[in-house]
């Protein structure tokens, strides 16, 4: 039987900020990715969202960001790879201390915004995330872009991974995803969407922008939980893989 | 026979900026309270400086402080126990991130500045934060001032507490720390400065500023490296206390 | 012809972060207090809230607060009179740069958050803010709650003052505000508030919570517009003072 | 007679945190570069800097950097010319408010670090760098790279502007500095550095590393202050300008 993850980042909220459904996605998905302070999130978030992912059984992982609050931790810094490998652990740690005080584990650590696409290109910042994730322990899973770089140091480092796709994005023919900035990035329509996602988990294969299929493996799918069209996006993608026999479960069952 | 551990703040620099002489002191400490990141230290000063303290056989432990970068968490502020609770299990995990990826473990955990003054007294946030570390690892000895609300409570949440005492302070007749706005709050004579450990040590007992002897247990020593004078200071009590066969070592032997 | 000036907090959004509903408020108030990036807001809400508020004709003035951006600036902070002044220094100034760049000018100051009550009742820091105003420039009105130390000291600098009162908030017999963790700290009945503030613009007057009329000077409203009930509170107390041929105002007309 | 201003950068300690020996080297500068709190300096360190410049005679320029303290400013960050346009603003108004207060007025601004850099090369940046400066006040002068976009921008735009040049730095032939990773960077010999400044001045010209001459306008001379060396240095180009009968002086008498 085919058998995948659903992931979604959570724990974005600071301070008196709000942002994202947390508790409105939760039932939909299968494992969390938790801002750990760096471009969102505060202690007191973390725990509230560590509780809340527990409460509805899904597994738990950090999403260590660049220092970069104000912007999001979305725009791309030049840090080293030893910048890289540091926060990568500080932030691992500072969730792992959540989940050890409410009793459960870590399952993995998925790098966020810039670090996801540095990492997801750059071989050396790739090996310090993997390495850092793998130096606090072995038994954590990284999630990476399917095929990008960080899923080749991951492997060469010996930490285990898990390959991530978008259900909302299309793929260039090297198996990036298509820039933002381009107006054919999103996959708006649902329909094409789900139909894209199940044929990357049963086939392992995507038609990327350039018209040609491309191998792609699918162990976690990437869906969003902030605002109403999201919500819905995710629990059709839920709804329409169960239709499809495929098993929806996190890595730790 | 007699033992005591001499405890000393470390890590304490951030990005550019520099503070403390942790090569010069660490061979005459025997626990190390490493800044998390939220008062002083960053990433990369954290994992530096746990690597310095493992090269020294020094036992590490996690120095947490409120956030409040630009006043080194020397500023009280009025914080809820919850976010006393959060904040203290954030950074242990922080640290515990660098501990883990190096190999080791830690031994304890310190409050900073502020946050350790007010769980001095106030029994609230005393409870929160020795919750957090007993909730992280029930195996973490919190360090408190002797005597203080952080020792009452730790006891009674049933975090291993390590009673601490200061080589270069005076005492109130309630066992607090003379305020440093008074001219007598500091011991600046070092052979006086001994003595009155020793007898910490040996008879659990310390003169305050009232004149009368008051209880006092001291478990581990407080002593500083910023400064020649420090270092000087420190080096001085490590081998009287030695010379008076006191055994000097931390909690982890 | 009575006259009163309706301010309201704006600009209190950060990075992805949005709070508050500015340009729903805009059209009923008449100052505008905008965060300057210490407790909230930062260089791009501010330019932002600077171009709406000089659209909507509405007087701009700086909301400096403490650098507790986590806290959102309401926790106490034990900061010297020597911070205080820097801080609010700098916090005009940084708001100056959009005003100016825009080509208008700084109306008024007005401290947020535990920096506002602080300066109602120290002396020293209300001194010291009062002082920050007037020497970056002294055509700048300062904002402090109306029979506060804050008015008390911008009196004896010699700075212009604009005493506030506020329409939801019920008042002790000395003046302050009853605390919010009082459950009669709140106005929520919009007659009964609309009356109070009329009472106060008129008369002088308002009962305390002692029962006792008191008397206090109501230059400057405090309004707020996050959330549905704020606004039509906010546009109710709009159209009851004018019906009650109370001039709605700023200072800068 | 030839003229040229001598800059440096003051005013980067933070907190605790000490850095620069700004008393050292005030003697001999004729325009301070001050942190405005970005990436370095706090509220109370640009009030110390700024009394400190006026005390020495020293005329005083804001030195705005990109948010990220932990890094000083130097990790290039890919912000937006909005971004740049922002944050250029804010922090020429935090530094007005002291220099205001202290009853005196800006001279130039000189953008720091990464900031620089970016707008020596990207002339989006550069002219959003330039347009912050003049929207503010378009008496202030623009220090950037001689030769550089940001010259070239701030013509454009219309704002004033200095030409800097490095007396410690070799240059490329198209005008802008040999990387610091390439070991040929810096000039360390003295005797060197002053006469190619001299020349820089005299002839507005210099050898590139590539061997031939470049033409370079020197307006100001970017000298340091932080270390014994630096300090040497510095003492050595003022009196070795005088010496050659170059007037030393800022832009304001």
């Amino acid at each position: 039987m085919y058998k995948v993850d659903l992931n979604c980042d959570l724990g974005e909220s600071f301070g008196v900020y709000k942002l994202g459904n947390d508790e409105l996605v939760l039932p939909y998905i299968t494992s969390a990715n938790i801002a750990c302070g760096f471009h969102a999130g505060d202690p007191s978030v973390m725990r509230k969202t560590v509780k809340l992912a527990l409460l509805n059984n899904v597994a738990i992982g950090a999403h260590p960001g660049i220092q970069d609050l104000v912007g999001f931790g979305r725009r791309n810094i030049n840090i080293s790879p030893e910048d890289a490998y540091n926060i990568v652990v500080y932030q691992i740690g500072a969730l792992y201390g959540f989940v050890k005080s409410e009793g459960s584990k870590l399952q993995h650590v998925k790098p966020h915004g810039a670090l996801y696409n540095i990492a997801a290109r750059d071989s050396k910042i790739a090996r310090a995330v993997a390495e850092a994730v793998y130096k606090v322990d072995p038994e954590l899973i990284l999630f990476g872009l399917a095929g990008s770089e960080l899923i080749i140091q991951g492997e060469k480092v010996g930490v285990k991974i898990a390959s991530e796709v978008f259900a909302d994005r299309t793929y260039q023919r090297d198996g990036s995803l298509t820039s933002r900035s381009n107006p054919e990035a999103m996959i708006t329509n649902t329909n094409e969407a789900v139909t894209r996602v199940v044929r990357m988990i049963k086939e392992g294969l995507v038609k990327c922008q350039q018209g040609k299929d491309i191998e792609i493996k699918a162990d976690t799918v990437c869906v969003h939980g902030d605002g109403k069209h999201a919500l819905e996006f995710t629990s059709q993608i839920k709804e329409s893989l169960e239709k499809c026999n495929i098993e929806i479960n996190n890595f730790s069952i």
